[in-house]
């Protein structure tokens, strides 16, 4: 498997017939940077999505949820500085005449157009302007980089790879683009996420998969709790690689299950790094727990942490920060068996400290990924959850009028 | 009932009978704070208790856990500066130490002495520093004023209060002390809160009243979602006011039960007030919903939304954040129906922006009080929860090394 990461990759726009285009339409306030963009196949894909749970989902989410009842999409339209989430009827209205812009543009039915949104929440989104822009849209084959742009809100930087490999001898690719940055503790899919591949595969296959590949990374990231109204990861599959349909019992599923996990866990922990404020990436492995459920629990909870995230920001050993999460966590375990380890320096071993070198505890905290271990030694199950510190950053970030 | 809380009420030591006093013993590495505190009864008494749901409880919850059973106790020895946590078999000796050297001292039964640890995590006690603290200990009945400054952390102030009232004609007296600031998310008890009174109280009527106004009083608070390992509330109730025995059908015990209450309530929100770095308490009304138990989840979500925190310093009134927290608070709810004030300006009607002045909303985030009332709609349950904006001093707080 290649992994690609340049600009010349095109990532969302490297499968073939894909093409994508971005605009400033006027929602951000800063007249030059792009809040519109669009992506389409040439033709009609196999489509699959995963969407927050949460009970104020945003009017495209809910757009998206009915439309994908089909398996089937070619295109997606995308703003940012705007969720159009607390809009009503009104704004389910603009979720939909923001698709039926973008299949007019197009020459499509408007069904086969999905829809996302992203910003601030509880105001309507400027309709006129969004379909002024999309009449404007100039898409290329080249247009994934400008898409990967277009969709950041308060991002530092785009994420987004390209993956190459074999599927019945044909060479297939994967390409994906993220967003993420604050309000990210998913429990169904991320901020946003859009992956795109050329290769053919069976409608509930590819739902299944990709279900599978979102719970173990955007569903296992965190940046501050708080899950969004807004959260989509949408996959398309254009079946232009002409391979037989991936399922099950293909002999090449594995490969492509290899690589969206590659992918999903890239662009996750990419969120993660990238995280309002952050600067540093902390990835949390437990082992030995008595379910998987448990497992993923415990390794949240330390992300979730607002006291141990601090502790990364000041590079400091505090392991006993680790033992409250956990023990608040509600995952079994054993007081006196577990282990704890900042990078490779074992702290604690039967729940208590070792004889470790405090310097050497510091050191593990240094640079810009930590990893902490914690093997509860009751079972056999593990999960690795990852997010950032907090600084600052995060609250100066959040702390602007947003008017 | 009068509300006391000038230092000449005394607090814990106000009711008939009580003693209390404080030293520095060393533990701090400032040598003039006081680090060790204890409260005595005259005689021995009633006590209950509610505690930490942590799976990784410090050693001196699980000794109070079981000398509870009994439902009497007489007093308690306290530390700050260690929380005697993660320390193994080693750390429960030593717990049980601290307990032997106050009963020593009083010369009363060591069962009848319960203890309580806050600070750092994962170092053994100094415990030998202790012993001798506890020899030069000198208990007054004023010593309930040391007593609530001794108990301190990262506190800027002491939480306490004196209650006043009749009971069967006679003057009973509860006093309340409490610590807390960051680590704050209790889901038993607070951080450490100690309530004192002259009545005589049935144990089990005493146990279920505390429970319930613990419920909803320091269950109800957080600063961080940090649950901590040392959570711990307890009661003493020694009968020298004279009363007949308080329980369910006496007919005053809806005046102990009310001041109960007022003092868990009162205790609670001083200790979302001063939260680490926070500089804003925020009330979060949630009424009109279908259960108790999803009004109290909504209510706390938007306590515990960092993104929101945000916006109280920021005295910014984005709204959609509240709806986003309660979106994923896993609240029953209809989109289309939901009420949003903050203060009494009302942003947000059956889910969507209201036409309010942009001012208004903002002067309801001013001053160091908010409150946000959210009406769902769907039923008639309510709750309250108290939380505190999230600032650069909380960072800077849990940023600097513990060592």
């Amino acid at each position: 498997m290649s992994d690609l990461y340049s600009e010349s990759d095109y990532y969302v726009t490297a499968p073939q017939g894909y093409r994508a285009g971005s605009i400033a339409c006027g929602i951000k306030s800063n007249a030059t940077i792009h809040d519109l963009a669009l992506l389409v196949s040439d033709v009609p894909c196999i489509a699959a999505g995963t969407f927050t749970t949460s009970s104020t989902r945003a009017a495209p989410v809910l757009l998206c949820q009915e439309r994908l009842h089909g398996h089937r999409a070619q295109a997606i339209i995308i703003n940012s500085g705007n969720a159009n989430c607390a809009t009503g009827e009104q704004g389910r209205k603009n979720a939909a005449r923001m698709t039926a812009a973008a299949a007019a543009l197009l020459g499509i039915d408007k069904k086969l157009v999905l829809c996302s949104s992203t910003g601030i929440i509880g105001r309507q989104l400027p309709i006129e302007k969004i379909e002024q822009g999309i009449k404007q849209l100039t898409l290329t084959s080249e247009g994934g980089v400008a898409f990967s742009n277009a969709i950041l809100t308060t991002d530092s930087r785009p994420k987004r790879m390209t993956l190459e490999f074999l599927i019945d001898g044909k060479t297939v690719r994967l390409g994906g683009v993220a967003k993420g940055s604050g309000m990210i503790c998913p429990q169904m899919a991320t901020m946003l996420c859009y992956l795109t591949t050329d290769a053919a595969i069976d409608a509930d296959w590819l739902q299944q998969e990709l279900q599978l590949a979102v719970d173990d990374s955007f569903n296992m990231i965190s940046v501050d709790g708080d899950m969004s109204t807004n959260d989509s990861c949408i996959l398309l599959a254009n079946g232009l690689a002409g391979n037989q349909p991936l399922h099950e019992a293909h002999p090449d599923a594995a490969i492509f299950r290899q690589a969206l996990r590659k992918m999903t866990i890239y662009l996750a922990r990419e969120i993660a790094r990238d995280g309002e404020g952050a600067t540093k990436l902390m990835t949390v492995h437990i082992q030995g727990a008595s379910s998987r459920e448990d497992a993923r629990k415990a390794a949240r909870a330390i992300t979730l942490s607002p006291i141990w995230q601090c502790a990364l920001t000041g590079e400091d050993p505090n392991w006993g920060r680790l033992v409250a999460a956990l023990g608040a966590s509600g995952c079994a375990l054993r007081q006196e068996s577990f282990d704890v380890f900042l990078g490779s320096i074992q702290v604690a071993k039967g729940g208590v400290a070792t004889e470790y070198e405090f310097e050497q505890a510091q050191a593990a905290m240094l640079g810009p990924e930590i990893i902490i271990t914690i093997d509860l030694h009751i079972g056999s199950h593990q999960a690795t959850a990852w997010g950032c510190n907090l600084t600052a950053g995060y609250i100066e970030e959040n702390t602007v009028y947003h008017r």
